[in-house]
């Protein structure tokens, strides 16, 4: 029986894990969930799965909390609640789907304590790679990628020397504006951008997707996956999201993890690896589908893809300052404060004004992400 | 240090295994090689890599060979010294790169050594897979795959258990006549069935390759190769080569090697399986290429694909029967004697009209395999 705690429990992974956990009673169990504020999903949750403890972001969610009806369930509050769920409940596997940096500190936690951790929250790996790195060299702890494109490449490496990696491709659907003419994106809106063309996902990580942000965050998280550098990390543009993504070997052989979009797929592996459970669900049948396309992505229409490559590579603290002023630029946009092209432009004026420190510390890295926050926010939140 | 005895030493898998050899010659070296008629080819093999047996295939060829000038080299003479060869060098892996049936006899002779065989002989397996499966089963030796499908098939199955394997997708390039109307077929010349799109191959699996018998036996060799029933074995029509062939897996992930089209690839993976050795080539660029496209196959106009089918599902002595009714049925076709469209008239005749026998031993098979080629030479070879 594998005990999973799931951060960010009401969302698309959490409730894909919820799939997971459901298909196989008899192997998972549930034993802590987090949400931020939607309650009624939350005691759904604790009903069917019997869950023990929870966490709560918002106060107001807090104080709706019904604690004389579930009076055995052990309650948290906030970002504290998060962090101490991962340091103190007992459990075998944490699924970090929580979005932004606040994801940071719990994954720390679990790994510090040796455990599992199944990975969607990627600005886990974005801000704080290295210091995931030192704490994993000491504590031991495994880290494994929920998200498809890294899930794919953790398949492809099944059975295979390290040694023998040549180079990473990590595939892109190109987004809503792979074929929007440049002079067109200043136009973006709000609506628009949050329509993708192949994954129900939430806001954030919407537009980061129709701005290659995402794609860019992934290249830095394969970079501290699998320990190889941004000269051996390619993106390809393929609209069609069936390659999820790909390993060059140096004989030349190239290893690809393909299927229909679902989320349960990586979401399982993470929590069975090296092994696979069966999922009924509809199969790949290329010769349906036709053809597949691939493009080379465009850096400049979409220049937070280099953004994301130059933070990569200069690592320290730099990547934090790239994922909170991200966070925020993107905040500002959905709250149309900001145009859309704006984004990218706000995230490299807090790159370039930023002076690079090796990173030391979670408490050095949430304290960067912070001061990023106050500074962005402040600049353009007006 | 990898000891070879390489059967078929000039032909296409021949040349690209030398290739290896020359890559690495501190890790392998060349004990034995074969050759029909090409005594010239063969002396440069043996002044290159010091080769130190032969056997030469025809007579007229046999009595060529310089034996003044080549005193220290073992010299042994047809189909007898293919197998004599295979029973007493002292070699690790035998590269079966012979065309035909008579493969098979030095597969079994190398497998009941417990020797390792790369197998490129395809009728080894198509032939006599029931055979074989018993061999290794008394005797142990491994069979690994050295055309690119299979080779795909077996990179694909690396880390992962057998257990999860649900189905197997063989890409085919689809030929030449992929897109030829039926009504067309019957005028097919030599000529043009002898030019293959994507591979340069000898002239009888290059008409098997048009003709998709090629894919068949190839979906027969996975039966025997990975133990797989035919029911989870699929062939998919991908002209441009590049996947090379696909497993998917029960919980929906389909995984798949790709590359630029290079038989060296899949030659030096049996060398070296499960290990990878690096190969300078041009590596794969899906964005240069732009697209992959997919087909099912055409069963109407490409009835060999069924043939084989049934005589895969039938086993016993039925496949021996396909294969050599195919055999001379191409012999004929690229002696001008009988239509393309006969190949397969005669392949589906001479099943149909053959008494099933169980598949008890080499003998037997060869019995068959000789009797079903005289009865079509005599038939329609006049």
């Amino acid at each position: 029986m594998i005990k999973i705690l799931l951060l960010g429990s009401t969302g698309s992974i959490g409730t894909s894990t919820e799939n997971c956990i459901r298909r196989y009673r008899d192997q998972f169990s549930l034993v802590g969930i987090s949400v931020n504020r939607r309650i009624e999903s939350a005691l759904n949750q604790i009903n069917e799965f019997s869950v023990s403890h929870i966490s709560v972001g918002t106060d107001d969610a807090y104080n709706q909390f019904p604690r004389d009806q579930y009076s055995s369930v052990t309650l948290y509050k906030g970002d504290e609640g998060l962090l101490q769920m991962a340091e103190e409940l007992d459990y075998d596997v944490l699924v970090n789907a929580l979005v932004g940096s606040v994801g940071f500190a719990p994954t720390v936690a679990a790994l510090k304590r040796g455990k599992k951790v199944a990975l969607a929250n990627k600005e886990s790996l974005v801000v704080g790679g290295e210091v995931i790195a030192r704490v994993m060299k000491e504590f031991g702890g495994t880290l494994l990628p929920i998200d498809s494109e890294h899930s794919a490449i953790l398949q492809c490496l099944n059975g295979e020397e390290s040694k023998t990696i040549e180079s990473m491709t990590v595939t892109a659907s190109g987004g809503p504006f792979r074929e929007l003419p440049s002079d067109q994106f200043s136009k973006i809106s709000v609506e628009t951008a949050l329509k993708h063309p192949t994954w129900a996902m939430g806001p954030k990580i919407t537009i980061d997707s129709s701005t290659l942000m995402n794609k860019g965050f992934e290249l830095i998280e394969a970079h501290h996956l699998f320990d190889i550098s941004f000269d051996q990390l390619k993106v390809v543009v393929h609209p069609q999201s069936i390659i999820h993504s790909m390993v060059t070997f140096t004989d030349g052989a190239v290893m690809a993890q393909c299927g229909l979009p679902d989320m349960e797929l990586p979401i399982q592996y993470a929590l069975t690896y090296p092994k696979r459970l069966p999922i009924t669900s509809p199969r790949l049948d290329l010769a349906t589908l036709g053809s597949l396309t691939f493009f080379e992505p465009d850096y400049n229409r979409f220049p937070c893809l280099n953004l994301c490559i130059e933070a990569g590579r200069a690592g320290g603290t730099v990547p934090a300052v790239l994922n909170a002023s991200n966070e925020i630029a993107v905040e500002l946009f959905l709250n149309r404060k900001i145009a859309y092209v704006d984004i990218a432009k706000i995230v490299s004026e807090a790159c370039e004004l930023h002076t690079r420190q090796d990173a030391l510390s979670l408490e050095q890295i949430i304290s960067v992400d912070r001061e990023t926050r106050s500074l962005v926010r402040e600049k353009y939140g007006r």
